[in-house]
């Protein structure tokens, strides 16, 4: 399995690539899309759609992750972040790739052992997990726990299926990631 | 010029089409994009992707048209609204089509002569103006009001152009359903 994580945002897009091969992580890619703040709201977007395309095109992940957004109080951002998001879905749906969502303390609970872990902390386990060199940039680890997120429940989801132990209400919570509205 | 108008919507996106030559309109083609309820986000905004560029193939308008959405007091919606726009603005970009955003106030003083015209008065109006046999559904009418406020500001913009008084503040305005933030 080889998981695309995203993390979308109209100024820049973080995006994370891993391979996982039962409790084994390997760090693959990962990165940001910067969006040049001074085109119409239409080419931004487009920006987002093309260089996800790319991404996926040059690594050929085989499902991807994405933060469940923190719904913002200001209604002008979230529409904003609502575009982004939407531009970077299509990417993704576009190259029929699952899209799997997960709250940021999911996310943090998964990676971190912490649901409220602080930034830091995210970016350092990302470095310890996927034993990279240096600390990736916050964009980078907030993709890249997003895929580490999705490929710690995939591994306990399998691992309760072999067990036979996948059923009722358990099942659906695994599940849970799939946003369906 | 043959100008698509798009009015998004998660579970309805309606779309016009019209061509324009001077000050003469002529209806091409209207309807709604119906999107499953029950698909996963990410397939549901490939839905309203793959419709818009099925509509621009068939029909090769030159430029579209947005309505500046109304921003929900209700922050989920915003988010999903956002999220159905950034996936019909990605299918007009990919398209290399310029988008135009007017708010629902330029529309409908635009196509009724009054900001704050009812949806029936609009329907009754894009009718007549379009020369239609029947009343256009209310997501067909607002796609075709978008475009008809386009095709006005575009004819105003032409005049003023011709005369030499496109200049100043009032040159700003004219141009001013680019959005680009």
């Amino acid at each position: 399995m080889r998981v695309l994580g995203i993390d979308p945002g109209l100024r820049r897009t973080g995006f994370g690539i891993i391979d996982v091969e039962g409790m084994r992580l390997g760090y693959v890619a990962s990165g940001t899309i910067q969006v040049p703040a001074d085109l119409p709201l239409a080419q931004r977007l487009k920006t987002i759609l093309d260089n996800v395309r790319e991404i996926i095109q040059a690594h050929n992940p085989t499902v991807s992750a994405l933060e469940k957004v923190f719904v913002n109080t200001n209604p002008t951002s979230t529409l904003l972040l609502g575009q982004a998001r939407g531009a970077a879905m299509c990417a993704l749906a576009d190259h029929h790739l699952d899209v799997h969502e997960y709250t940021a303390l999911q996310i943090k609970k998964s990676v971190v052992g912490n649901g409220h872990a602080a930034k830091e902390q995210v970016q350092a386990m990302v470095q310890r997990l996927l034993n990279l060199n240096g600390l990736p940039s916050p964009d980078s680890a907030d993709a890249l726990a997003c895929a580490i997120c999705h490929a710690h429940v995939g591994a306990l989801a399998a691992k309760l299926h072999a067990g036979g132990a996948l059923s009722g209400r358990g099942g659906a919570r695994l599940r849970g990631g799939r946003l369906s509205r």
